[in-house]
């Protein structure tokens, strides 16, 4: 594991670390500090500053080079022009990795002065993540360089404004700063855990073909996110990521797409974007699900984090309100999927269900099935166990909405053992953004079944599923790798077990 | 106004009240005796049942015969096949509208009963809405026939289930009960207001015509928000609608879009769906904003309750985050939009501002302008100053994402003026679902600025402004529109200064 140092440092310098509090070199060295002193972060740290004799309470440094403790990175924030000095120093003090936060490289046209941080760095054979990055944050070690405040102050009061997800198994990479902070709020707010986190920016040298199949081993990472406006080693990238997509899911947001996203993205980042249809194409056959847009990317990250693959395209619907379910069955088929009128073999055991009074006699059956506002806990159950059993289907959508005045408070947790059973992806979507709504999704997520909260929205990370299945299915290693899924899937769900 | 009786009834029967708490009967008669003694429903309410004597305190009747004050409306909840003689007796009481809420009727095939209950109306000049329906929630009269309790038990305490929102602009037409339950839901969840929502099920007699050509003239509502499987009268429809459209913004869910979806619906409400290219034609023609999904017909009923029409297709994105930039420019020129590259005109000005020291020398310009991760309140508020005042710009989309180190918690409040005084729409979008991001997005949309969760979104509503405002100018009604539009827009402004 080439880059662990990266991830798991024992020692790590801050080159750069402030007295002042809102200043990165600052918030990054109190970062380490305070996951120190919370038990999580289990190395060393070391603040770097000429001009500082303490910084928070711990003696200061002036050089790496006065360290006696062996260093294996060090994250700088310095002024450009000072990064090639610290960097060689870093390099003679022994250290294997170095996260350079500092902007002012290639970014700003300064080719020469990253050439310059590259060769010092292959001279010690030290790898670099960055320049002009956020850098690190890794939920399980501890190791936090984000140097964006958890909390800012609102008229005295500290609100959350960048917060860290809690320990998961979505890693992301990103291109982007400032949009890989968007989605660490995004997580945090939504309950979704990360593994790792990873900013390059303008990936000198670490890079995103580096990265995936760093992460295709890293074992709390089980889905992989990367945000791209450009792909730096394209061949390479694809050659990866098409083992790596046999293993592990990636679900890549490229952006840059159109005349006029190209154009910002060379402004930003100075990357050529490329051909949309080529990375279009190059996506499709690596196996590496494309996302459309923000929402897809984190909807897919839940879903993929939770669910097993689905094997085919083949969609039934079970729902208590009418309009979801032709909202839903739009949605799938618009996406390439099939909602199928269900064979005789299932509307024969659905009828049954009709004839012994456990389904109202003006239920819809023909896929969707649709309860009607009669709705049970128990006509949700018996649908779901008929459907599952059934191999003429491969992922069910189910839409039991709360305000159906016949579900009783506790329904979800009277139908999670059943989907559990069906041994199919099962997605849930339940529309509202007031408390019970909110709190019936809360808890489908808590058992391990990715709910949404609109009826397109599900129906298109269930797609996603489909998409990912098929091409495992087409690769041959759909069964080896839903043996391993559906192990870590019944580990955690006997966790939630214990918890709820 | 044809059928005020049915929002603003002096005297209402609830048929078919009840005693049980959970019953739909009960359920409305309480909603109205609630909203009675909050002081919000002027009217009398009379509850309507032979086997009780009294209903929450109030002296029970056996049949609207036997009140001797005169009824505008009935509401009627009791089973299919007392309607007729429940509805005759209303005819005689004098009635003028009926909200038959019973189902059984031609949704489960019984269309002679319907053709039944649509003759005895038409005897005695009555209106129905319904049956099979939810009925009527007017947030100013305070008439609710909404049969599903706003709170649910969990666990002992109540839950919001069914939330009405608080008064506003938009009003909610829609064919699917259930569904219609889920959009108030969201919008009383998102902070949305509502003018009228009615629910008119099978639709026997009132349907999307009166509907549309009813809360055309309605003082309250701003945005008419219709949910369809099918259209009763297709023809009328798009002709009144070619008429209402120029006056205010109809947005359509049309759903039973695919072969899957219009067999979902026809065993849902029984209607058949039609061709979605010949209703896609028909929408448009006829000024209708054709929402893709459940997402973008929220986000557009924001904007459109809150924002100005956009005269022309092109847009300015201002943002501190590049890659947000770059997602919004790629989000608007799929959507048929344009992101030019500023003319010399605008690019001197912003020049300028760099020289001056207000924006970073680094700062992109060209459309998107990007204030980097340095940005500040002025280089948000001087580049919308100048962008706004350009007439190559027909509306911005802003990204003032929170996480920037350099921006002070009041941002949102120091470039609010500027905002409203530039003269275009205006969207605002802050990524992340934490205490910060939610704060500033609800800020703005207290301040009138209509904010999004994801760049996706905010440049799909932006789309939706452009897509009316270019219908507005063709159809010759876009000045007109506008000046009432600002008008309206001024004084609700005026008013949230008072209130923040």
């Amino acid at each position: 594991m080439t880059l662990n140092f990266f991830f798991n440092p024992k020692g790590v310098a801050v080159i750069g670390a402030s007295r002042e509090r809102r200043k990165p070199g600052h918030v990054i060295f109190r970062n380490f500090l305070e996951n120190l002193i919370a038990g999580q972060f289990k190395g060393e740290v070391y603040p770097i500053n000429p001009k500082a004799e303490r910084i928070l309470g711990m003696p200061c440094y002036s050089s790496v080079l006065e360290l006696r403790d062996q260093i294996d990175l060090v994250v700088i924030a310095v002024p450009a022009p000072i990064v090639p000095k610290v960097l060689e120093e870093s390099g003679k003090a022994g250290a294997k990795g170095a996260i350079i936060i500092s902007s002012g490289f290639s970014e700003v046209g300064n080719i020469e002065l990253e050439h310059k941080i590259v060769n010092i760095a292959h001279k010690y054979g030290m790898r670099i993540i960055g320049p002009n990055c956020v850098g690190i944050y890794d939920a399980y070690s501890g190791v936090d360089t984000i140097f964006l405040e958890v909390s800012k102050m609102v008229e005295g009061a500290p609100v959350l404004a960048t917060p860290r997800p809690k320990p998961g198994k979505i890693a992301l990479i990103t291109q982007s700063g400032a949009f890989g902070a968007t989605i660490l709020d995004y997580m945090a707010g939504s309950g979704l855990g990360i593994s790792k986190f990873i900013s390059h920016g303008n990936r000198c040298d670490v890079d995103e073909v580096d990265l995936i199949r760093y992460l295709a081993e890293d074992e709390h990472t089980e889905v992989i996110l990367i945000y791209l406006e450009s792909i730096r080693r394209g061949r390479e990238f694809f050659e990866v990521a098409r083992e790596v997509t046999k293993i592990k899911p990636i679900v890549a947001l490229k952006v840059g797409r159109t005349s006029a996203g190209a154009r910002a993205a060379a402004s930003h980042t100075g990357a050529l974007a490329g051909s949309d249809e080529i990375f279009d194409a190059a996506f499709r056959q690596s196996g590496i699900i494309r996302a459309e847009d923000t929402e897809e990317f984190m909807d897919l990250a839940k879903v993929f984090a939770n669910q097993l693959p689905a094997k085919g395209k083949r969609i039934a619907i079970i729902t208590d309100g009418g309009g979801l379910g032709v909202m839903a069955a739009d949605a799938i088929e618009r996406l390439g999927g099939t909602i199928e009128k269900f064979s005789e073999t299932i509307l024969e055991k659905l009828d049954k269900l009709k004839k012994t009074g456990i389904l109202p006699e003006f239920a819809a059956i023909g896929n969707p099935i649709d309860v009607t506002g009669v709705a049970t806990a128990e006509m949700f159950a018996k649908s779901i166990e008929i459907v599952g059993q059934a191999d003429e289907i491969d992922g069910i959508l189910l839409f039991p909405l709360h305000h159906i005045p016949t579900l009783e408070a506790d329904y979800v947790e009277r139908i999670v053992e059943t989907i559990r059973k069906c041994g199919k992806p099962v997605i849930a979507c339940d529309v509202g953004e007031a408390e019970m709504a909110k709190m019936v999704r809360t808890k489908f997520d808590k058992f391990g079944i990715p709910a949404y909260p609109t009826p397109e929205r599900a129906a298109r990370s269930m797609m996603g599923l489909v998409r990912y299945g098929i091409y495992l299915v087409k690769t041959g290693v759909y069964e080896k790798y839903l043996e391993r899924k559906c192990q870590l899937l019944f580990q955690k769900w006997n966790f939630t077990y214990s918890k709820s």
